[in-house]
């Protein structure tokens, strides 16, 4: 509804909603939503829509309205999304058909936890109620584990993905010292570098790995990284390579979209860049063919493609948990409070020692729009993250493994 | 040396080594070793062999002899080979030159780390040192992710992997509930399979993933799999599986190594499974081509292949931890005893609670032979694995998460 135009909370019932790529942590949200409602007099029901806007449309429900609290804190816990998720991109029929369940069981509340186009599906929703006089508050609750929200310092769903990525690359660093040669590892992210970055999070001596960092904020020459690899091999005897999914050409077409066969698309028209080795695969065939020998022999190169592991993995981080839970929470405190829609984005107040909060922001300004590394994280060279991006991801990751040298 | 052909221990220096992929504790075995030839007063200096046989001929070696407790520590709970590995598999004349360097030092006690290769290698070597009257004790220490040495009820190393991967389809499993289609996951196991049921370790009602277990064990028919996967669409919505990286056909060829184009192969004339997306992206590619559509769509399918964070992921199972050091202790204990050669090998004295010893065994029980899975571990269907194997596994991992339903 419109800013201003009621003075308190309405009465009504109240549905929450998970949407698109799961999270380690988008359970904390919806649990996050639920506990704040429960407390509410002027909520009746609490409902909980089965995929997404599918189960909105189809009227497809939990009743979370009295759900025990040990259940919710296990569910809290839990990865991926427990209502379960969609990757449908309602238009205006949908979000029609989404409206028409809300009037018909008098939902005065709509939470939907995802990103940017979940935020515009709420954006739409609104318009919707407010063209009709249908008073309904909107709520997006932020999620992905791409960081690429506006008005964010960060995600929830972000930090638990940036500790997979960072353990992921500490493991994989020793692995390559142990067995040199050139090893790449894919990692998601379509627009925005954030979770390729977390990959540099752990490297310690000049040596170690990750050599190079490839976000999609930079353009990827793939003559320039036969020379970076190069360079690498002839210093280190090895290098360790940190490769967005997203990486793309001057033309800004999407390097992996070039080279996968049979792909599919999404219902946003995405060519499918997850769930699948070939962007890994393509770029090492490439070094096989065009690095310089290393004693007579062609380098020993390998891919791997993180994979989806990286957004479901059952370790969270501490901070993001926490944090995902109270997004939830205060969403369900702007509902008590009174008579404003809004997107929750999280607020750093302090790095050291780390502390941040909740705030409000229009819908409008997250709504379908796209944030990108800011230029002070990535090095001049275009190839490699800076300290300030990494001071900046130490705090959230939760503690990490200690490593012991001979 | 021959069993027998002595009494005690003899003087001489040590020499310990590590080989073949790493693992989350390969380290442990490295310091087990270290620690109990440092109480030794028979053994003058503990060299530590840089990347395996490699620094053995090049005699690349670091003094282990004084290294601290505190460093020992640190060492042992940090992933992947510290001193370094290596896929040389040594001929007669390779051996010839690692004996060379053994006598030129005057090292009587050869530690080698590693997998049935590794224990290849100290067969031939102490055949070397019995040929020439050279008096020398060869130690193989076992350690693999597959879990395919004989004598062993399990290996060193298979179970932190066991543990990450059934966390990652723990993980994946809630991922595919959430956004329902086919996912396939690729596992390492060249040979066996145990390390690919660890796939179904998390599996709680009958709904959940992995609903098949591919394993080199049996063999595997293309045809067969879709119709599997189309049985699973029609009864859950939704199917994730689980494939060895070393299924085959009829023939005995793996099928990854047919569907790899420009794959590399290593020393031991193996062909590249690991390190390339192309088996997942190709079972991907004919699924989409062959499954019955759903509600007229072909359905959602993704692949992901594990990758090397199996072997290297910095959180490792405590089981595996203490295990391995107790491996490469017991070796150590076997070189004070006296007089024997041999392998070490894991024995489970009881599985309720619990409890496990090391035996010894002769290098060539182990050398250079694979052990497959029992065929109680597997389904008679072919396409899973049993209870039996489940309960075999679940006391090796240590703790997992919960999960929480709604």
């Amino acid at each position: 509804m419109n800013a201003g135009s009621s003075s308190g909370p309405i009465k009504g019932n109240a549905v929450v909603a998970q949407s698109g790529g799961p999270t380690a942590v988008i359970n904390q949200s919806l649990v996050g939503v639920v506990e704040g409602l429960q407390g509410m007099n002027e909520i009746g029901k609490i409902y909980g829509a089965r995929h997404g806007v599918r189960g909105m449309v189809a009227k497809d429900f939990v009743d979370l309205s009295n759900t025990p609290q040990e259940t919710l804190d296990l569910v809290a816990g839990t990865p991926s999304a427990g209502l379960g998720s969609t990757r449908d991109k309602p238009d205006a029929d949908y979000c029609a058909r989404i409206f028409a369940t809300l009037r018909d069981l008098d939902i005065r509340y709509f939470f939907y936890i995802g990103g940017n186009d979940s935020s515009d599906t709420c954006r739409i929703v609104n318009e919707l109620s407010n063209q009709s006089g249908y008073e309904l508050r909107c709520f997006h609750v932020p999620k992905t584990v791409d960081n690429d929200l506006m008005e964010n310092d960060h995600t929830p769903g972000y930090a638990s993905a940036a500790r997979y990525v960072a353990m992921a690359f500490m493991g994989d660093n020793l692995d390559n010292a142990s067995i040199p040669g050139v090893k790449i590892n894919v990692v998601m992210g379509r627009h925005a570098g954030f979770l390729t970055g977390a990959a540099a999070l752990m490297r310690g001596r000049e040596q170690d790995g990750p050599h190079y960092v490839y976000v999609p904020e930079r353009t990827f020459s793939l003559e320039k990284f036969v020379t970076d690899v190069d360079q690498a091999m002839s210093k280190h005897g090895r290098c360790q390579i940190a490769v967005s999914e997203g990486i793309q050409d001057e033309d800004g077409t999407a390097i992996g979209a070039k080279l996968i066969e049979n792909a599919q698309t999404d219902a946003h028209g995405n060519v499918q860049l997850s769930g699948s080795g070939a962007l890994g695969d393509q770029l090492a065939s490439l070094l096989k063919e065009k690095l310089k020998p290393v004693g007579g022999k062609v380098p020993r190169v390998r891919a791997d493609t993180l994979g989806y592991a990286q957004r479901c993995w059952p370790d969270p981080s501490p901070v993001d948990q926490q944090e995902a839970r109270q997004a939830g929470r205060f969403a369900a405190g702007l509902a008590k409070s009174g008579d404003l829609d809004g997107s929750i984005a999280i607020v750093r107040t302090s790095n050291d020692p780390y502390k941040s909060g909740m705030k409000r922001v229009d819908l409008s300004a997250v709504a379908a729009k796209t944030r990108h590394m800011p230029d002070e994280f990535i090095a001049k060279s275009g190839n490699n993250v800076t300290d300030a991006f990494r001071d900046w991801l130490r705090p959230l990751v939760g503690p990490m493994p200690k490593v012991g040298r001979l």
